[in-house]
């Protein structure tokens, strides 16, 4: 296997983590340099025609794009420890929080950044009024991810899942988007401290 | 189990039609008028604070919300016929593709359907710039389903996924959205019309 790796851009830090949480070392890594717009050359574009980071190459040359298709397939390979739910009831709980997470905080801070940060004006063809637009979220999506944090250590329960990789990295990713975690949210306070110092955080 | 169900809108429609494709009846239906607002009452909000259809009941009392959770749910209780896959390399480009699909023509179809549609201003915090930004990508997204069909009956190949039932609402959302599906996708127009002639297509 390769990794088509993208730096610190927030999805392929996810499936970095999610390696690192599996246990699993990292396969042969293929730096692409996104600011130098590596990603959109005809080469990358030929493996992952959507321009996208990152990309895991299987060995008989498929190329697996997007992060929750790559990370599906680790966890196939290494169920343990299970990062997706354990049985069908919890599978569809972390899938269902996964998504809302990605749809709602992730997203917004992603809309935030990429149509609002000045260093994405060349990269994006950028709708100034749709950052703004996403910034007003944000305050419902944290509030959304406080509630269901109040009565759980992890997203999920007990448990780290791929749902908490998911809203950490949306959490971090508020930093160069420039938009401040409040101080009342301190069930997420409480809960990202304890991510950032896993030993996986780091990856 | 009761499915809280959103009538005509894409993602019901998307959860009907994965009953239908594995063969199992609907269970109780529990209307819930969109246009009324009945999903932003306070009873529904409890259920699921993102306001949004379908959800599953369980009958332990769980909200199961989000599309492809419920659908992932009912793969794990019905296996037969296998919807996201059959091993770990399918399963990962069944994920591959159907969030492609999601973040590709489906959210830009339903960008432009909730941010530029008339119908909708009451509903929704119009941006009608990003309607117009997501209007544009339409034909590069239609592009990528055509030449991945060129080589391929359904989406992932020769069986349908749960990837063709998210495709395949897209397209049809494009209807009410307005816009048109230009003659030259031959290919998008020939998968189409065998969905449309599968009797899980009327759900």
């Amino acid at each position: 296997m390769k990794l088509y790796d993208g730096g610190r851009a927030p999805n392929p830090r996810r499936v970095r983590i999610f390696f690192a949480e599996k246990g699993i070392p990292l396969p042969e890594i293929v730096p692409v340099d996104i600011a130098a717009k590596e990603h959109r050359s005809e080469a990358f574009t030929r493996m992952n025609p959507l321009q996208r980071l990152p990309v895991l190459e299987l060995d008989d040359g498929t190329a697996l794009a997007e992060t929750i298709a790559i990370c599906r397939y680790l966890e196939s390979l290494y169920p343990d420890p299970p990062l997706f739910g354990h049985d069908a009831r919890t599978q569809a709980l972390v899938e269902m929080w996964n998504r809302r997470v990605e749809h709602g905080l992730f997203s917004s801070v992603a809309a935030v950044f990429r149509h609002g940060h000045p260093s994405m004006a060349e990269l994006e063809d950028q709708v100034p009024e749709w950052a703004e637009a996403n910034r007003e979220l944000i305050d419902d999506h944290l509030w959304i991810l406080e509630l269901q944090l109040a009565g759980n250590r992890f997203v999920c329960g007990e448990a780290l899942t791929v749902a908490d990789i998911t809203a950490g990295i949306a959490i971090d990713f508020m930093k160069p988007s420039r938009i401040p975690l409040p101080e009342d949210f301190v069930q997420i306070r409480r809960w990202h401290a304890e991510l950032v110092a896993r030993p996986s955080w780091k990856a």
